[in-house]
């Protein structure tokens, strides 16, 4: 191969997009990646160790890991056929671009959102429609978003969605849904913290898949599980493209003692609920600061500071947030992801520092 | 979407292709899946465990496990920027095919070989040209492969290749490599049971790119651990397919002490080659059955019954081995995974009992 570049092999949409990419640096409070501040129980721990040790590691996990599609059967009511577990509800999101994406082939992206979609859409070499969220309050552009749908093959939208906690509610989703042409790919990454799913709508709209998690709520981001509700017939092409023994016997284990055991973390869930309120309702009591309704485990501020400049004061004073001001619409805009009641006085107080003497209080 | 299929957003080639699938069935002597049978010391899996509950489960992995590219790159002598890990060689793989295969794209595939690859393009809806081996001797047709490489994107081999255990010596490689208009993908999956590497051949050839697996000799199966050798451009653009976090915690602290603790499989390595060659030996003593050279952990078995017939004889006696005749060129060949001497054994009596009384012997 000589007088040739390595990468002249690339797809040239790969070589145009920018990785995901997230620096990690260590802070006292970590507000960053909107994971549960609470731990499993030691005693679960111990127990889901125990259990894998038990096992062999030298042999295969199942091809289809039964007990666990049974359990999220159970849990959910949805038939089994329709189950399906991976390394993440993100390699599902990308199984279920795999099968329905590439050249020619269209995706309608509401923006701003998780940048994932987009970036596995060009990889894909998909066409990609962006619905801009509505500026005033960052809410779903319902009318834009079903119009949009209707000559997509694909319609993502992530619900409560990440990065500003909107959620779309039943009834909108039901109307794009009815105008979609192709499949509605629906991520419920924090739908825990809204009180809302779309799984009732699932039964009537053989179009709507949906992904979960169990890295945000369920405090397992370290392991890697999230699972997709579908129409069987589409579960089956999506598990096409996914791979053989996605999941390890580890996380295997641990999710499903977390299934069986059920609620596990619904105290700390229902206590980050309503730190996110109090969260919402101290800043704004700060003037200089805005915030929006969240649905989730974040919240967003804008202030008069430019973003990377607010990041760096909160995090030379121990906080490490999300700097997202260079997504569109946030400029100027830090996502924090609710903690503790300690580490979000912690954050409160980093904040107040920050903020210009004159329009504090 | 009334009137209208849930599945018709899916891709015509998803639709067409098959599913990867195995049937998981118990067996007493487990020689399918082409595992090492030894499992890692008990010792071992108890430190794994303990480091695993010591840390916090409800934080996602680091974005890139540097400690673990470390050890890898210490392990391997090849620099850190050129090393991604991932949830199996598979996922690794997958995403070398996602930033090279679309439409209007080419692979060349030899076969038979490993399903995942033609699968995967499929759903990339490349353009495969497949490329046979020799029937005679199941070996690698070099001029052919250097000749299909010439004008494809992605030139995949394994080496040794599943199913057949064929090896492609390092000139041959070579040979392809110099020949090759895009990447070429060197699964070296079960290269610890050949004594072979191209790792040499990675620095002077920038279009080699080599994944490796702890599923096999490593013991690892049930972790899902693999990791990518590539020329550091390569490597940054298939990291942008890779999904972020996609090796959890647990798969990661048990790799990266494999690595550390340094050949702890190593004996029972030196045991499966050794018993490689004396299952070959055995089976060339019997009449009526014919068997390949073998540089992996596995050998094929050809004799005169259907495929499926066999496969059942021995599965009655407690044999689980692999069903392969449907491949092309292995018409009445099974795959047999190398055991532990006992199961070899056991093998070998019960294809005693299955093989007709006039040819044996």
């Amino acid at each position: 191969m000589p007088d040739r570049s390595p990468s002249d092999a690339i797809k040239p949409e790969v070589r145009a997009a920018s990785a995901y990419t997230l620096k990690h640096v260590a802070a006292e409070v970590k507000l960053d990646q909107n994971e549960n501040p609470y731990e499993l129980p030691q005693e679960f721990k111990e127990e889901v160790a125990r259990r894998v040790v038990a096992r062999q590691w030298g042999r295969y996990p199942e091809f289809v890991p039964a007990a666990m599609t049974q359990a999220l059967a159970k849990h959910t009511g949805w038939p089994e056929e329709g189950i399906l577990v991976g390394n993440g509800s993100n390699e599902l999101l990308q199984a279920a671009l795999l099968v329905t994406l590439g050249t020619g082939r269209t995706i309608a992206i509401p923006q701003p959102t998780f940048t994932l979609y987009k970036l596995q859409s060009s990889i894909l070499q998909a066409n990609i429609v962006t619905v801009p969220l509505r500026p005033a309050d960052l809410s779903y552009d319902v009318d834009a978003l079903a119009k949009a749908a209707e000559s997509a093959d694909v319609t993502v939208i992530c619900s409560p969605n990440n990065p500003t906690g909107t959620l779309l509610e039943a009834e909108a989703l039901q109307h794009v849904l009815s105008k979609a042409k192709g499949i509605v790919l629906l991520d419920e990454a924090y739908h825990e913290f809204s009180g809302q799913t779309a799984l009732p709508l699932l039964a009537s709209n053989p179009n709507l898949v949906i992904t979960r998690t169990f890295s945000k709520a369920l405090s397992m981001a370290g392991m890697r599980f999230g699972y997709m509700l579908a129409h069987p017939e589409i579960a089956r092409e999506v598990h096409k493209a996914k791979l053989p023994y996605n999941v390890n016997i580890f996380t295997l284990t641990a999710a499903q003692l977390a299934v069986e055991r059920g609620n596990v973390m619904a105290q700390s869930i229902a206590t980050l609920i309503s730190e996110r309120q109090r969260l919402i309702a101290e800043v704004r009591k700060r003037l200089g600061v805005r915030t929006f309704e969240s649905a989730a485990n974040f919240i967003l501020i804008r202030t008069a500071k430019i973003g990377s400049e607010l990041f760096n004061e909160l995090y030379a004073q121990g906080v490490l947030v999300r700097d997202v001001s260079s997504y569109p619409m946030l400029e100027r805009v830090l996502r924090v992801t609710v903690g503790t009641p300690e580490q979000n006085n912690k954050f409160l107080a980093a904040l107040d520092n920050a903020l210009p003497k004159e329009v504090k209080r």
